[in-house]
C-alpha cells in the first residue's frame, strides 16, 4: 500500500485543518497515512476506524514562516525535516507538505536528491482555464533567477506532467511573454526561444491571459515571475469577489437575485478555487513531494494527497528520469 | 485652450470607435481636438456643431502592428510621427494614442525627449482595487529589462502622478515582489530595495495581490514583469465572467437571478472596466502623452482625453521636471 508522509505542524492555521484533510483522503483511498507532528494534537482527530492506517511519527518542532530556508533546512529536528527523511530512508513514497515551501524545497532536494540532468526542481502549478482542463505553470516560485536551460527543463517537465499525470495527450507548452510575436521578452526569455523551438510542443509566446483561456497547457517562466502572476490572479478573482459582494448587498433585490444564482456562485467558486486542486508538485527531484499552500483548508490537503497518490500511479518520477537520461 | 492630438489610425478596429470617443469627450470638455488620421473617414463622423472645435490633420499611413518600433519610428508619413509632431512643434499640448504603443513610446522618447534625471520614461497603468482608489503600477511596458536605478525613478514618478494627477494625499509606494519580506525578491528588486528604502513613500516589498487589495498606491516593477501582471488580470477576469456566464445559462432560474443582479454586475464592469481608466501616461517625458489600448472603445478614448486634460491641469511634467531637478 502506498504511504504517504504528512507534515502537519507550520502550517498558517494549525494542525487541525491538515490532519482533517488527511482523514478524508483515508475515507476515500486506500493508502497509509505517516502523519508527522505533535501526536497529543493529532491523535483526538483521528477516527477509530482509521487508527490501524495512520502512523504518528511524534515531532513537536517546525520552521518557522519567518526562517530562511538555508538555515531552516539544517534543524533536523523540525518536522519537515523528518518527513523528508522518511521518503528518504523510503519508509514513505510520497511527501505532502503545507509548511515553509522555502525549507521543504531545499531539503527534498538536498536529501531526495535531483533527477540526474535537470538543471532545477520547479515548482509546478495547476490553474483554472474556460475550457475546464486545468493548464500548469511552472516555475511558480522555487527559482527567482533562472537562465535559459533551466526553463527549458521546466518545459520538458511541464510537458511530461500534463501528459502522464494530467493525461493530456499532446500537451502544448508556451514561454510565458510580453507579447505574442517570436521578438518579444526580456532577455532570459528571448535567450529561451530558440532553444525551446527544437520542441515540438513548443507554441512560442504566450501572454498572461493565456494562462486561462486554454491556449496552451503548460505556462513555462522563471519562478519570480510566475509567483508574480499567481498571486496577481488570486488577487484579482478576491477584489471582483469582494466588490460584487458589496453591490449585492445594496440592494434587497440583489441579494434575491445572488439566492437565485448560488449555484452558478457555488461552480464558479469551485472551478477557480486553489483547493480543488491540492497542492503543487516539486517536479525534478527523485520522489513525489507535493507543496501545499500555508494556508490550506482540509479540502486542499485531501486534493492534495489524491495527487500525491495520482503522481505516483503515474509513476511520474520514473519518466522524468528517463526523459532526462536520453536527451 | 487646451489643444489634444490624437491619433486615431492604427486601433484594432480602425477609426469609428477612436473618433466617436473624441466627439464624446468634445461634448463634455473645453478643448481643441486635432484629429490625425484620414479624413474622408473622419469627417462624416463629425457633428455639425463640433467641427470649429475640431482640426483634422490629415494622414492615410500608419504604423502596422507587427512592424518593430525601431523602423516604424522613422517612418515619417505615419500618423503617429505627424500626431507627436505637433506636440512637439507646440501646436498641440498632449498626445493621445491607442496605435503602436512601441512605436509611440519610441517617438515620444526621441521627439518630445526625456525629462532631465529621468534614466527610463515609463507606462504608469491605472488599476482596479476593492476600497475603490485605483492604484497605479509602472512600468506597465515600456522597458522589460531594468537596471535598479530605473525601478527607483519609476517609484518617484508613480508617486508624484499619485499626488499631483490622482489626489492623494500621502501616496504609499511599493516594489512588486514574490513575497512581502525584505529578504524576497529577484537579483533586481532585492538591488532596488536598498535604494529605495531612503525614500519616505516606501512600504517595502508588496505581492501581486496588493495591486487590488489597497494595500498600497503605487506599484513598482520592471516593465516585463508590469506587463505580465496587467495580462494575467485581464485573463482572470474575462474567465470569471466567461464561466460565471455559462453557469448562468444552465438553469432559467439562474437567468432571473442574474436579471435582478443586473446593477451589481453593471457597477462591477464599470469599476473593473478598463475603458473607465482611458489609457495609460507615458510618464518621464517632457509633455503628456496617453497611450490607449489598441482595441479601445469609444468610452476608453472619451476617458484617456480627460486624462491628458486633468494630466495638463495638474501640470505633472512640470512637477517632475523640478523633482528629477532636485535629485
Amino acid at each position: 500500500m502506498r504511504k504517504i508522509a504528512i507534515d502537519v505542524m507550520g502550517a498558517d492555521h494549525g494542525v487541525e485543518p491538515i490532519v482533517l484533510g488527511v482523514v478524508e483522503a483515508l475515507k476515500h483511498r486506500e493508502f497509509q497515512a505517516l502523519i508527522v507532528g505533535d501526536e497529543a494534537k493529532i491523535s483526538p482527530l483521528l477516527p477509530n476506524e482509521l487508527v490501524n492506517r495512520v502512523q504518528i511519527v511524534h515531532c513537536l518542532d517546525y520552521v518557522k514562516m519567518e526562517e530562511s530556508a538555508t538555515n531552516a533546512s539544517k534543524r533536523k529536528e523540525t518536522s519537515i525535516f523528518v518527513a523528508t527523511e522518511l521518503v528518504r530512508e523510503g519508509k514513505a513514497d510520497a511527501l505532502v507538505s503545507p509548511g515553509h515551501s522555502g525549507a521543504t524545497m531545499s531539503l527534498a532536494t538536498l536529501k531526495l536528491g535531483r533527477i540526474k540532468g535537470v538543471s532545477r526542481p520547479a515548482i509546478c502549478t495547476t490553474m483554472p482555464t474556460i475550457n475546464g482542463n486545468p493548464s500548469m505553470i511552472l516555475d511558480a516560485g522555487a527559482n527567482t533567477d533562472c537562465k535559459p536551460e533551466y526553463l527549458v527543463d521546466f518545459a520538458i517537465m511541464g510537458y511530461e506532467y500534463a501528459k502522464s499525470v494530467m493525461g493530456y495527450a499532446n500537451p502544448r507548452v508556451g514561454l510565458l511573454s510580453n507579447g505574442e510575436e517570436d521578438t518579444k521578452g526580456n532577455e532570459l526569455t528571448k535567450a529561451t526561444f530558440p532553444l525551446l523551438k527544437e520542441f515540438e510542443f513548443f507554441q512560442g509566446n504566450v501572454e498572461g491571459r493565456d494562462i486561462f483561456n486554454g491556449n496552451v497547457d503548460v505556462v513555462v517562466c522563471d519562478g519570480f515571475s510566475g509567483n508574480l502572476v499567481l498571486k496577481a490572479s488570486e488577487g484579482v478573482a478576491s477584489a471582483i469577489s469582494q466588490i460584487l459582494k458589496q453591490e449585492i448587498k445594496k440592494y434587497p433585490i440583489r441579494t434575491l437575485g445572488a439566492m437565485l444564482m448560488k449555484g452558478a456562485f457555488k461552480n464558479l467558486k469551485k472551478k477557480i478555487d486553489h483547493s480543488e486542486y491540492g497542492g503543487a508538485p516539486l517536479l525534478g527531484v527523485k520522489n513525489v513531494v507535493i507543496i501545499s499552500h500555508g494556508s490550506s483548508n482540509a479540502r486542499a490537503i485531501e486534493c492534495a494527497v489524491y495527487q500525491a497518490l495520482h503522481a505516483l500511479d503515474s509513476d511520474i518520477c520514473a519518466k522524468l528520469e528517463k526523459v532526462f537520461e536520453s536527451r
